[in-house]
């Protein structure tokens, strides 16, 4: 898993979320699209399709593919839920939790890092401030993405409208646990974006609107990929 | 839909729930077996697996797949949710709303509803007694499934046990929307239990462990099938 | 319970939310003002004050009180809820239930109207449109309140701007179950808009911040109950 | 805050959930039989009750009093919430955060926290295992109440059961945050329990059924109370 997680690095990890820019047909374009400029450049592009496509999304591609959430519960009675093995199954590699979009307590958050670690997928835990991410490092995710909810969509980016939100987290989580990778989201929507998030000190960027609703994804993607060449 | 909805019938409906039997591969291995019931007693069975597996689940069986749950949401930033436009690209043909395991607000409901219809997909909303199925149904949905929670994975069937839930569930449904189409599930077991389940005059049955936990899944099943055409 | 239902017509009943203007000892004065113009002017006003206050408030005014919630849940281990038991205890006459700021699932709203006629309380169910408000009246409720999400605060009164709402809300309301007494809500401002919602065929009026953030609550309060009276 | 925590040490803090017998006058009976052992014993001894008894209870005894949730919300629209501006002003001296039975997303635990600490509040945090403790100390409350949801209601006592997730517990929140005042609960039903729980390390314990529902509380209370002082 370590070594695994190291060859990602640094990661570009594109949230499908329920876009129609990112949803079946389309959301397979993408992520062929991605595929492109990760062979093109040599970089590391993560996907998180929706749960419905996830299966043939990893058909199609070699990129390591997330769930956008998933649930702790162990196979049973219910309905309606995400369950471990099942993204397991679909050969994603690992999940979000607790994106803003779809929050979690923190017993849920603790139990879903163990149950995807027992599977051997990677957990990608949300987070929405520097002492939330400091909380969240005590559960010993593989992942933490910190994003602030009120820049994500907007454009601003996180890596430079709230610089210290991004520094002040790496700080904090790497004292409880330095393993964590950790990663910024919100508002990423150009290389410099992303280059001023590496130079904070993160392992790379989730985004979602910046890539998914780009008006040429191939063309802002690959920007994004050069970036981290850089 | 409404012709179609007729040829379904009478529908016995299997909720793969997130069963370990009815995930994945397994999931694939119990969609064919049902298709074989199917295609052998021309009785129509419809299936709803888990999201990961309505695609590829889609493209194996030609009988009415549905999801287990669905969103009212539009397009948009949604991370983790599920996206009506997603299903219907899947070929699903329809969802459960509102099951026990995955409960909604009764505003939802009728958002969801009316999303659903919107969009040509089947809405089955899971009730649980004949006050809640008679609110329900003046929602409009295609179909309202009664399912007493407490009977639920028990093996005792509601068709015998709580005759008198089904039985005043379709008056009251009737007086209401007498369009609506009535299925009744929880502890349905055997072919006594689906016969019982029609003669309360209902048109199907929603079935979960019964099938998908079955020894022997195809022989239930064909059990099920016969018991639907005599 | 009708015979009293029937004194306190036409209603207008005053949910305080969570407003500091509407908190502990401000609650009180509120209570003391709205007691004073419905005994000057010979109107029922109704109080959903917050649980903290309802005790205190039962104490010095003889007007009808509600809470803005209550949990179905029987004596037991349900920390931080909201025990009918003890909503009765505190002389509150009933309650609020799914309010759009505290939506409840169909099931519960099933449940909770029962456990709330069961101890003798009054249930006042929140709807936002006219299908909900159908599907709400098959529950049973003594009031129904519809109240269109959009129009809460903005003082844009629904029996202005959306009267078909309202008009549409009381027909297949009746229809299913003539008993129910129907309120309407959202933007209710001033005496114009009370008369407004009684002319629509409503029995009174759910009103928030339009009183109990009013500049002048005697006044607007008093213009209310006198607009009741015309 | 920091002396008058002290000062409450060691503490016995009593969760009066939604009982019958801690509701009400009941639940003001009980209050009474907590003063007179405190004032006896020289112990302190906190209590929890219900929203609608916290006012009242605050008028007869001296006893700190919890409220057993908050909402982090300002004072606005929010409808059958709990706003802390109320429970402040109930003469409550902090609140229960989280517990088992009334679970929070991490992100409004953090901004709970804030908000009480904001209001010069107690937040007493519920968590449910050594890892959750660690995480939650992060988020720098005042008092941590380890207990294990497994043995709530159970008479199995934490102290005895499962002593290492308490020390273990302690070991992992000093790490964090020596400043966290950390308690006990679950099944602590007698005075050897609460000997067994400061033997630990704790500093008190928090109990529910165990109190509320003893057969003779005075007397259970005066063992409790007891045993905290050898």
């Amino acid at each position: 898993m370590d070594a695994l997680k190291k060859l990602w690095l640094p990661l570009i990890l594109v949230n499908f979320k329920t876009y129609l820019e990112g949803t079946g047909r389309k959301a397979r374009g993408l992520a062929e699209i991605a595929q492109k400029v990760s062979d093109e450049v040599g970089v590391c592009i993560g996907l998180a399709p929706q749960y419905t496509d996830i299966a043939q999304i990893a058909r199609i591609v070699s990129l390591p593919i997330f769930s956008q959430h998933i649930d702790h519960y162990v196979p049973g009675s219910f309905t309606g839920h995400i369950l471990p093995e099942a993204i397991k199954e679909t050969k994603a590699v690992g999940t979000l939790i607790n994106h803003s979009e779809r929050r979690l307590c923190i017993s849920e958050i603790d139990a879903t890092i163990r149950r995807v670690k027992d599977l051997g997928l990677i957990s990608v835990v949300c987070t929405n401030n520097a002492n939330v991410s400091a909380s969240t490092a005590a559960l010993n995710p593989d992942f933490i993405a910190i994003e602030p909810p009120e820049l994500i969509g907007t454009g601003i980016p996180v890596s430079k409208a709230k610089p210290q939100i991004v520094t002040t987290t790496i700080k904090q989580v790497k004292k409880i646990n330095p393993a964590i990778t950790i990663l910024c989201g919100a508002g990423i929507s150009n290389g410099a974006d992303v280059s001023a998030a590496l130079k904070l000190g993160t392992n790379g960027v989730l985004v979602a609107s910046g890539i998914v609703k780009a008006k040429r994804p191939y063309k802002t993607l690959m920007e994004f990929a050069q970036a981290t060449t850089k």
